[in-house]
């Protein structure tokens, strides 16, 4: 391990020259624009005061610049993880307090330094057990929770709640109460958002514009959404109308600080920021990995945790809260030719200039205009082609993303993602421990031996030969038993039972006792038990056990030699009655 | 479904005569003599009335003869179930209230519940989930904390809690207030006991005893002891001079009943209902197996739920608490010729007829006398060599082991079985993230293929095949990618990749996206992805997917032919340059 595994910045940082230096500028400047917008709306989705989502696009930018392995990644406020923050934060404290705001930077210190002790600790893998199906199943209920939660923003109402039954109750509680300017303001400001990006593009085109400019217009296009309705904000007085503003923000960054240490609150906001933490990585090293791999690149998840922990807990110095690696912002940023991890600095001196410049006009900002860009932003979210392909595929697979995607909708986002992971290793775990196996016999003219029901094999009288699909452990050392037991209750005349092992990865303590108990079972019957292709690492462990040392059979390297031994042995001692098919039951 | 499956005495009932009932007899007059001392002993372990011992050995009995399939096993107070039920009843109750007494019904009633609920939804395989290492070392663990928990009563000492350190705390806190008559009566009933266990047999068979009478007389030694220590309480006024007796109980048998419903305490009962249910059952279901194979007898294990459930329901109706199956009584049923679950009927009408007989002169029973009956009784619980055999065989299996019984022993006996479940549980998940995956050969002289580190095996360059040696999901799908993806990198040259799928026994979702991202990263460097030796479920579900139709390679039956398709491959399209070994890469 030498310095630059912990520092990539070490090694990307002595190749850098002028020509990666202006990529990353240009793709900077693209990010910047696109970030402005949505840090500030998100901020406001995980309820803080929106320039505390500038406040979290500056320092964990340059962190990860410093310890990040992806070129193109960029960190900062991302939708779902800012939904999280605020189901986590929200009971604890209460929205508009101090406490509010430190308990998200508490959360985002915890995550921070949860991220990095698990990079240093190598459990990187721990994130596999967050299946692609429920990832997909959480990130699509997220999506419809973070849109329906913004209907009350779009309409001037007030809602409440992080799931869907409590949203949709609130909004139906307060339809009434629509404010008429703000639902004006959220309407143009929706429509503007949806035709800049369903249809500017081929509109600038028609107009004869170059192609490269007509895509910086496109990704610019939510920031000129902003100031126009800033405009129309000030010229019509909308503050006066009863149309919720932004308000007063404090002017430049934030002084460096480190929350207050509250036991409780740090225990409260614990397993919360574990989640964030797992979903965030997850999130970020998808989008991370599938760029990398475009360019051919390698990305070093362990490398990433600690990465995208600096991020965290430079967020929490910063005065932000959570961030992670953004999805779309991530493509914009690859697309726009960021080069090296310093892409991201840039994109932070962007921020950092930008907060410096708006925070005197942010005030007149309408609240409609960040909602609209979050509804617009998280609609890419919202994808159900998951639930068919598993449908079609595995109905396990289908009931871990509907458990998920059900679960999340009504019962939150951490209640959702921790029933559909426990869902999904319950299913494997039920699988496992309800192995299939199938009787086997010889493919003619070859060597090889299948399923007896499926494929037209040979067999031998008197030997029966199962194949176990399934490593033996403890959930599954019963049901082996039984189903030796059982075979050899329906095949009278038993001399052989061969276990053909191809299939079996491990045998852990419980099961050598079932094989052991098999062993005797057969052994008061006369039947000899045998093993075939055990694999090393099995036979590793099986060497020097008392069930090798007195097993009435013998270990063959492959099913084919175990038959051949086996006609063998038959040809040797045809007198011995224990071995004739038709006495042995007898 | 007939009658007779949810009935089982209509099926031996039928068979019943004059020779089976003399065997259960026998065997009844045996079982009851043994099971007075214990079911008083037990009860006071549970922290209730000795008298509730009695009550429980009554109606479970008659209830498991009904609806049991094991014709050896003697149900009733056992003493590690005894232990979890004064854990669970002890934070709801205080002990010698009413409460307490009805808290343990109710947890009776609970647990009677469940099993028989597990029992028609067949539920059965839930209990494969207690893995051999971890019921062992749960037992041991208990087995010391029970020991422990007796040494007050055997002193005359207070002591408190469920867990080793609060118990040895208590102990040394009191030792000062040694009741000299209670420990005189302690140390005298211990050491009889001890000496009836382990040497009365052959001092009888000295004195020319017959061997029947001998063991008879030694399976009522504990009785005897009882008598013993009641004359000389009755002789030396032993109540008048500090010892504590047991005291005035009610005559005879109680009015049935059922607790009343307190919502609260049935939801703080839940859980541990649930894992005294499954503990019960497994210790059952293991002896009754281990001794119905002595006799070539099926036990139907949902079935035995149903059983025990209705057993405990029995008991919850007959004023007890919570049964199950003992391993040392069940044995000694089988032992003395139990032919039929009518030998647990008769105890049942044994016990009856003690409880009507013996009531009135427990009072002056010193309780010393029960605590020196259990501490001999868990003696035999208490069985290290699991912990030196799992370290020989498997450090995740010992793992497993020390985790329960350092668990069970410093946190609680709920704690620490849950404990040792979930690592067994994890060391499964962990072990099957990472699974082992082996480049293989030609066994030359065969179609046979191995590792081509353990074996001397053919290989062809150019061609990789690499042996999958666990199921393929969401836990280790990256892993796989991370594999294949290195092994390219490190043989420049490829043209074909064959994975040999003989131990995967499913692919979930995530894997197949995991295996299409894999084929895409192969088809960019022009190398083609074989399979070979899909097994027939996995096949099943492979047809139809997008990754089965695109896939550049093909699907072989066995490694073999794979092999030769390949080969015949080359020879038929030689100036393919994409296919030549030595230009692929570029």
């Amino acid at each position: 391990m030498s310095l630059k595994t912990y520092f990539p910045i070490l090694d990307w940082g002595r190749r850098y020259n002028r020509q990666t230096l202006s990529s990353d500028l240009i793709a900077a400047v693209i990010v910047t624009i696109m970030l402005i917008p949505q840090s500030l709306a998100y901020a406001l989705l995980a309820g803080l005061p929106p320039e505390v989502g500038l406040y979290a696009s500056v320092l964990p930018l340059i962190a990860y610049a410093v310890f990040g392995t992806s070129s193109a990644l960029a960190v900062g406020p991302v939708a779902v993880v800012s939904l999280m923050t605020a189901a986590a934060v929200g009971r604890v404290a209460t929205q508009g307090t101090i406490d509010y705001a430190s308990a998200a930077i508490m959360l985002a210190l915890l995550s921070g330094v949860m991220l990095v002790l698990m990079g240093m600790l190598r459990l990187g893998f721990i994130a596999n057990f967050l299946s692609h199906p429920v990832i997909s199943g959480f990130i699509t209920a997220s999506g419809l929770i973070i849109a329906t939660s913004q209907v009350g923003g779009l309409l001037g109402i007030k809602t409440e709640g992080h799931a869907l039954p409590q949203l949709i109750g609130s909004i139906i509680e307060h339809i009434g109460e629509i404010n008429l300017d703000t639902a004006a303001v959220g309407g143009v400001a929706l429509a503007l958002l949806l035709w800049i990006r369903l249809d500017l593009k081929n509109w600038l085109k028609r107009f004869g514009v170059p192609k490269g400019l007509a895509t910086v217009i496109v990704r610019a296009g939510p920031v000129l959404v902003v100031f126009l309705t800033m405009a129309w904000s000030a010229l019509m007085d909308l503050g006066s109308k009863g149309v919720a503003l932004v308000g007063q923000v404090p002017q430049g960054l934030p002084m460096l600080s480190l929350p207050s240490f509250d036991f409780a609150i740090i225990q409260q906001l614990a397993l919360p920021a574990l989640i964030i933490s797992i979903v965030g990585f997850v999130e970020s090293i998808s989008v991370a990995q599938t760029l990398a791999a475009k360019r051919r690149e390698r990305i070093t998840p362990n490398q990433e945790l600690i990465g995208l922990g600096a991020s965290n807990i430079a967020a929490a110095i910063g005065g932000g809260y959570p961030v992670t690696g953004g999805f779309a912002r991530s493509v914009v940023n690859f697309d726009a030719g960021a080069a090296t991890p310093a892409a991201g600095a840039f994109t932070a001196i962007g921020i950092a200039s930008a907060t410096l410049l708006l925070t005197p006009f942010l005030a007149i900002l309408p609240k409609a205009t960040l909602a609209a860009t979050i509804v617009i932003a998280v609609l890419t979210l919202v994808d159900f082609s998951m639930l068919k392909r598993a449908w079609t595929y595995s109905k396990a697979d289908f009931a871990a993303v509907a458990i998920t995607l059900v679960g999340t909708l009504l019962l939150g986002v951490e209640t959702g993602i921790s029933l559909g992971v426990g869902a999904s290793i319950l299913v494997f775990l039920y699988r496992s421990s309800q192995p299939h196996a199938a009787v086997v016999g010889l493919v003619p003219g070859t060597e090889h031996y299948r399923n007896v029901k499926r494929h037209k094999v040979e067999t031998v009288p008197g030997v029966l030969s199962i194949r176990i699909d399934e490593s033996l452990y403890f959930a599954n050392a019963r049901y082996l038993e039984d189903l030796v037991i059982n075979q050899v209750a329906a095949n009278p005349g038993l001399t052989d039972i061969v276990l053909m092992c191809s299939a079996v990865n491990a045998i852990d303590m419980s099961a050598l006792e079932s094989l052991e108990a098999i062993h005797a079972r057969l052994s008061d019957l006369k039947v000899r038990l045998h093993l075939s292709e055990v694999k090393g690492p099995v036979m590793d462990r099986l060497l020097g056990t008392e069930f090798l040392a007195h097993l009435s059979g013998q270990i063959h390297l492959s099913q084919h030699q175990a038959m051949l031994a086996i006609a063998a042995h038959r040809l040797a001692a045809p007198a011995d009655a224990a071995h004739r098919p038709l006495d042995a039951a007898s």
